[in-house]
């Protein structure tokens, strides 16, 4: 067995994404101690560009040490208790993901469905809280990874105060890639992963909780069922009075690259990356389109960062992906779910949102096409 | 706000311990996508290098993408069903909070507590076992990372075998630095840590569990409260039959990191890694009993690669570990829980148990004392 020295690939799928030099290096720093003084002020200076990222002011906005999936299982776990029902708007992979959360915690799940593809809509949204007054919380999918499709989280979040109901909130695709305001939108519980539009290596989850998520933390009547995401026992660990309860060992080396990532993206300016993200995703619009590629998504509500494509008909797909990875070092994302063999997902997150990235794709495609 | 450069430190605490150069460096490779070939390929490495590590033929054997005590939950999330008992053997920080896990699975933990600084007492199992005949599961430390005490996890295992009980087995400090033999102790279910003596970045946990354990897992009665850490779903990803169910999105450079860690094992050998922690650790003990400085445990289960001592009377904790970090860049740790205060721990795990690192501590500490 030989060390592992992978090829250098253009990363166009649903994550990871591209990553910079600058973040690959920050990764390979020498570990200090997790409870190392100079590591503790880093660890505050990630908490500060997360508020950043995040448009809020939260004081609770940290990066949960496990992937985006974890971030969503420590909002659920965190928030709701057994008996609560939660509204669940399911338009893709994730949303469902959401429903198995509630359902593990004991809660009872309300399901709206929306076709796949589409976004929440307000109108279930309304009727399901009218309908069950008693529903404590609200969760969506921001920008459905599996479909391509960014749903109204300003909207849906009214709605949710309307009926006295908290937020959950899936950003993972959406943090960085597109407008995401915590604090203006009022929303609750949010939660993101580093490899998508930060451009950071995977393994991390940023999230953020307002104070009234960080009130209903705080006041549960039963113990969280998880103890590493038990938040009332990370915050000790996350604090910021220069003083660290040991909860458990941080991955140092990994909150290098997300300090480094989140400081690109703070002197890039977050409107600036969000409408480089527009920018490009008008770029492989106009070139899918001309080789008669066609969208799932409706112009209105889809995501610039994840282009999500019918595969045209007659063309092999493992077959065309395989070519692109294996003659290009290009990677695509392939259809998740119900759109398995069916779609293809192409990413312009983070630091692969560039023209270079654009142009290759465009013209492999068509050569292999 | 500026990049984060970090000293270089000599880390001789309780973990993360001394990364090798060769580690760093694959660690900020280029990332690939966690469903490349490629990935998948090395993923199907680092298992065969995990089986090495933990001396087992165990087909399920992988890394959490979490710290260790993510691991800890992992193992009890999925073998401890509500109503189970489970023993616990409680002789430090981690077997309270393994008591912690079993409680928040709805389990009843029985509790034996040995002293801090103590083995587990195999009387004192023996006699739990008996006077419990309906306890399921028995969980115990191998190496305590709070008070640096090996306990005899052979005789606890065949305790166990013999009244019908399976054994969570933590190994974070062990796995690498001591003996740890899976198969031939009978052990079902053993977590570690990446950042303790196989010198990785901290963030991913290796854990293996035997067939009994697997079968217990798949036979349940009750879904999984972890979504994250449901292992059913794990293991689809993680199968080796070159096909991968998405669950979540792998930290891909840390298993680079992780697969390069246990390369330098294997060809290390894994005899030969104990051994080198065996006579580091007798040059440290000589030359810290020179200087008048006392250990917590007894020779006879003394942990090598951590070294807890009292601090010596009249020596201000705080300072003198502050002057060590500042002035020499050098880490060791405090003391934890009951011991807090009251001893250090000084660590020579993996890369860090070497002549240079010993050398630097006895003349720091004989400075700065």
């Amino acid at each position: 067995m030989q060390s592992f020295i992978p090829p250098r690939r253009t990363l166009m799928g649903p994550g990871p994404s591209d990553i910079s030099p600058q973040v690959l290096q920050a990764l390979s720093r020498p570990t200090i101690g997790h409870l190392d003084p100079l590591f503790i002020k880093m660890m505050d200076e990630v908490k500060e560009l997360l508020k950043y990222a995040f448009q809020t002011e939260n004081e609770f906005t940290i990066a949960v040490s496990a992937p985006g999936s974890a971030g969503m299982e420590t909002c659920f776990v965190n928030l709701v208790e057994a008996g609560e029902k939660v509204l669940v708007c399911r338009n893709g992979v994730f949303g469902e993901r959401m429903r198995q959360n509630v359902e593990r915690c004991g809660g009872t799940a309300i399901v709206i469905d929306d076709k796949w593809g589409e976004p929440v809509s307000l109108d279930k949204v309304k009727q399901a809280l009218d309908q069950h007054p008693d529903i404590a919380i609200v969760a969506f999918v921001h920008a459905e990874t599996s479909t391509g499709v960014l749903s109204d989280a300003r909207a849906i979040s009214e709605l949710a105060r309307k009926h006295g109901c908290l937020t959950i909130v899936d950003a993972v695709t959406s943090l960085g890639g597109v407008p995401l305001l915590v604090d203006e939108w009022q929303l609750d519980a949010v939660y993101s992963g580093s490899q998508k539009c930060l451009s950071c290596t995977p393994g991390l989850s940023p999230v953020t909780f307002s104070n009234k998520a960080v009130e209903k933390m705080t006041s549960r009547k039963t113990p969280v069922q998880s103890w590493f995401l038990d938040q009332s026992l990370v915050l000790g660990y996350w604090s910021g009075e220069g003083k660290r309860s040991y909860h458990h060992t941080a991955p140092v080396n990994s909150l290098y690259a997300l300090h480094e990532a989140l400081l690109m993206l703070k002197n890039e300016g977050i409107e600036e990356a969000w409408s480089r993200h527009a920018h490009y995703h008008q770029e492989l619009k106009q070139g899918l389109e001309a080789l008669g590629i066609q969208f799932i998504v409706d112009e209105a509500s889809r995501l610039p960062q994840l282009n999500a494509v019918y595969i045209p008909e007659g063309v092999d797909d493992v077959a065309i992906r395989s070519r692109l990875l294996n003659e290009y070092n290009l990677e695509i994302g392939a259809g998740l779910g119900d759109l398995a063999g069916k779609a293809w997902r192409i990413g312009l997150m983070g630091y692969a949102a560039k023209k270079e990235n654009v142009t290759l794709c465009l013209k492999a495609l068509s050569d292999v096409l």
